[in-house]
């Protein structure tokens, strides 16, 4: 496993990067081409209509760019010696993932005539994609570098796109939020990949694992910034005004009582009832990701609401109880707690979904399981029995359940195998010193005497077993 | 007064919200259902105009949510030791008094074949009803705990929901973006709670009191968020699309002038010509709130920016002279300056309103007094001059300043009574010594030694005579 | 040049403020007048369709809200001493230039009938113009007064008015997000300004221009939402729903392929790899300002994605070797390089846009070139060929190239008269000792000793040849 030269930033970022940029371009060029709501060639007179669905695809996927960029950016960003990589990485994980995504996505679903037909609505389908690798990587945040993660999200960005096709095509899976689709997959496939990435020596904590009061609450306004938009997020999937309208008040709800049940929740596990900032960060959010599976049903809002207390729940017990099991007996270091906040709520989410339908408080119209599919593709769909005859509740949730599984699966074995492929000694990766700390990717404004001494002691004494509160 | 156990934030702050939790949901449960929009039962004909609907309104209530949470949160969190107090908590009280606010509102206005009958709407005029809660709150800022807003909240969104029916359908108060209904009540409301909560060791001033260039400059955010979304604010509950159009145009133009001005006479007030941050937060969206009454009348651009420039010409001199007297001999200490921005600003521009009316401003349709009463209602009005016969300008600017008068006193008198509800110390308070500072509340990072040194310093000499800049 | 009276802040800012206010309150009491969507006497039958201009144009007026007061004022407070006057000063330029800019653009483009009619696009574009202003103030951020910058934007808003009109009307540039109009105009308008206020004894570096991690890290934010929102900029004044379209495609693109070629290139400079800071809170936006002439065209996806990265190259070679060679032989400081983000990108934009042109990548139908011209300015047009005959790639592509020569030309030579102007010790500017320093306009909370340490060093040794890296 040794390698002649030491692998080194400045050798692999730019190489890679621009000869992925070349390739990428190479492809536009190629096959890329306007659809119609950009193309000259339409008629005025459906200019109206199509000026509608500008205005509300456009206004939806900024809240989506605002939740990527800046929520997520700022909510990772609560490391006090992390906090470029953090955002900077952020940025560049998702535009990656983004670009590649809208080709995988294109050859997947629009490629007709010999191109594949590009508008506004593939940009938001590969933002929903472009998430998943955002996720994944919090599980190996500080502990990862940008040659990895670029390489995490080549891998993950197709994997989850044959996935996403699975649970909609072969198990007409109902989940407007992609609770299982987004949520469940990123949570397995980033502590797959976690695990082969483990480091022992950080078992004991990092001396630069720390935070500031100022990091942590941009931290919070991160987590806000996402807690804001979340209804939009899991809305702009939904068929029908109806469906979204619901949507948006369900995961609204969630969303609220998830942020309530925390504070009670976090301060109830304090000896001093003291509120911990990780679970403040987190659990509010947890309601959403819960909720993604059933937010345009007929749940009611009772239902929302008590799906939102429970999915926060979960998620501190995650915090408190499964987290350090997962650390300390599987070898899984999860940084940003991504199983407590997506794993564990989607679970309990899409077993609502299940009861839901069960109950069968979906839609009376059934229109969910019927334009689900797109026209185009129609043809492939297995014969199964929802398929064509009536709508059955029990088949329903049976595949629900079936759905959760196979991502479960696909996405373990597919951060294993990442994993593994991000290891080779080859990669820059960070040293177990230079984990958590910015300063081997940013030319950075040293303005404390502080970290120069953390970065002393730390190549001194290595590690101490100094546990963040 | 003495009693056995010494409150704790342990057993209060979980079993408050827990049971409030509990009981929220047990009511939607059996109250709250979907109206139309949401519903499944409506017909696909109608889609497009629903969908039209969700755009416009789901559209302005995101701008909303950004001004209470992002906006009003960062705004709060200028003091140095007290950030996550102020952003955490206002998410707190915020979705608390949403919740409370769905249901008294809901009730009220919503209650048909017994069932609430809710959509986004709901929450938009609930988010409307938390503002108050949230501004009251300003006043006891970093003086108060989380059980104390909690009990403040429950006791202020009904009574604003009474005064604001009462104003409204007894007076027709044309005040389109709530500077009576929300800022003269919650001002007063929120100085009737402080004069009660009156701490005299803080009268000198507070070690803790103090800001940092960070956070200041992470306060001025807020306000620049608050600012660019004020015109949403001020227009979202117009009658048509006309006056919906003239709100925003005034609202700017008001934010605008007050800007300036601002500039301009803090600049003014200081020896040395400097401008003072306080000012800057608070001044440059007096506009926003004197214009509120007036903002969907033709007050022509002019008289818009005029309006702004007294409005912040007031809010300054208030912070300057009024300040000091209330805390000084009226024994109100008011930490965020609310009485400021919100309290005089509104005088001024009911004041203004007042003064439009009588020139006749309004709009020449006089559909704001028409369509100003929801039809459910409609028998409930009293056969007053200027409901059934021909408008009356000076019957209306009567009725403006009754309105004002009556929200004032009932504002005041709750504030008074809440406030004496608050007092006793079987509640969790923070002690002279806690003010201004998360520790008693959140497991905070603690990153330097200064905190420390500040925190053996106020035990030691408690409080010394060191008045914030 | 000694004067008599030493200027000081507190004499000029509040005259010169409430002077400015009261002018123009009088010249709007005088002239403006609400625009038919505004007016109550416009027609019920008419709402729907206004209803949905509001929704339109209100959406996107909140973006570039953001854009300018969040976004830009986050990208601007990057120094560790001047984060107030980067935030205020251009909330306190942009509002004085949006009030202005509706002045003169009104006289110029919305005069009728002895009145300016006054709605929401004419604030649009008022902003639009307020954006040079702010720009331009780049160049001399921190080196410069508030006094200074109103006097600064006094002067160039109405030569951008002029200039605009000159090369929209003479030239018929095809411009949609004002990459010759707004960036090539305010870049060396700003420049010129610049080289007149050059300090020579700033030219071996500065004690105060420096940056941290938070200052760094928040510029970052606002860059990222000047990023997300730069479609809306460069889509608003689209004149189809498809060509908004292909806008917002385009310029995400731009965008994206920008922010992967910046940190390809940056990462590439460095000895160890490292990324600049200053490179990504510039070049991952240097797409956005090149694809603006050419956004609307049909330059297809593969050419959007190329043009960002040249462009994002371009800022990156210009703040490696362009902008060393402008401070040491031309003597033009350049504070925030708006050289390398407006100016380079801009000229490479419109070369972009030029080949797009002779391509005939312009949309078929050719709508861009006669709707161009609002018809009530028609009759002034000069009978150039391209007026009145088919339309001529060539000759518009000579026009393209000849409007850039012009704004080039008008600027720069309006910038050194500006600075001239500017220069007078008769107006407050800041000693080169308190240069990058909030202390003499701000009552700031010192709240370390560095920052006095800072300050008596500076007045001791004055400047030393201290390099930021």
């Amino acid at each position: 496993m040794s390698i002649v030269f030491n692998p080194s930033v400045r050798c692999q970022l730019p190489v890679l990067l621009l000869l992925l940029q070349g390739i990428l371009i190479a492809i536009f060029a190629v096959f890329l081409s306007y659809d119609e709501p950009s193309s000259a060639a339409s008629l005025s007179n459906i200019t109206v209509a199509k000026n509608n669905h500008l205005d509300t695809y456009f206004l939806l996927f900024k809240d989506v760019q605002l939740m990527l960029f800046v929520g997520l950016g700022l909510l990772l960003s609560f490391l006090k010696l992390y906090g470029f990589g953090a955002m900077a990485f952020n940025l560049l994980i998702a535009n990656f993932s983004i670009q590649w995504a809208v080709l995988v996505q294109g050859f997947f679903y629009h490629y007709r005539d010999g191109k594949i037909h590009f508008g506004l609505e593939n940009v938001m389908h590969a933002e929903f994609a472009a998430v998943t690798a955002l996720i994944s990587a919090g599980a190996i945040l500080g502990r990862s570098s940008p040659v990895q993660l670029l390489l995490l999200s080549m891998l993950e960005i197709p994997l989850f796109v044959l996935n996403d096709w699975l649970i909609n095509y072969y198990f007409r899976i109902i989940d407007v939020g992609g609770t299982v689709a987004i949520h469940v997959f990123s949570c397995y496939f980033g502590l797959g990949v976690s695990r082969m990435l483990y480091r022992p020596r950080l078992r004991a904590g990092h001396l630069k694992n720390i935070t500031t009061p100022t990091t942590d609450l941009l931290s919070l306004l991160g987590a806000i910034i996402l807690w804001i938009f979340w209804p939009s997020f899991n809305s702009v999937l939904a068929k029908s005004a109806e469906a979204q309208h619901r949507a948006v008040l369900n995961t609204f709800l969630a969303l609220s009582f998830s942020t309530l049940t925390t504070f009670a929740l976090s301060s109830l596990m304090d000896r001093r009832g003291r509120i911990s900032l990780v679970h403040l960060q987190n659990s509010i959010l947890a309601g959403g990701v819960a909720v993604g599976a059933s937010a345009d049903m007929m749940i009611t809002p009772a239902g929302a609401s008590g799906l939102g207390c429970i999915a926060a729940l979960s998620c501190i017990l995650g915090f408190q109880y499964i987290s350090p099991f997962l650390e300390k007996k599987l070898k899984v270091q999860d940084q940003c707690g991504i199983h407590n906040l997506h794993g564990l709520p989607a679970i309990i989410g899409t077993l609502g979904s299940i009861l839901a339908i069960l109950f069968e408080r979906v839609d009376t119209a059934g229109h969910v399981f019927t334009s689900d599919i797109p026209i185009e593709k129609e043809s492939l769909i297995p014969d199964t029995a929802e398929g064509n005859g009536a709508w059955n509740a029990t088949d329903q949730a049976l595949n629900q359940a079936a759905a959760l599984g196979v991502t479960f699966g696909v996405s373990l074995l597919g951060g294993y195998i990442t994993g593994l492929l991000l290891k080779p000694p080859c990669l820059v990766h960070p040293s177990d010193e230079m984990c958590f700390d910015d300063q081997p990717y940013f030319q950075i404004a040293i303005d404390s005497e502080e970290t120069w001494s953390l970065n002393l002691k730390a190549q001194g004494e290595l590690l101490v077993p100094l546990k963040q509160v």
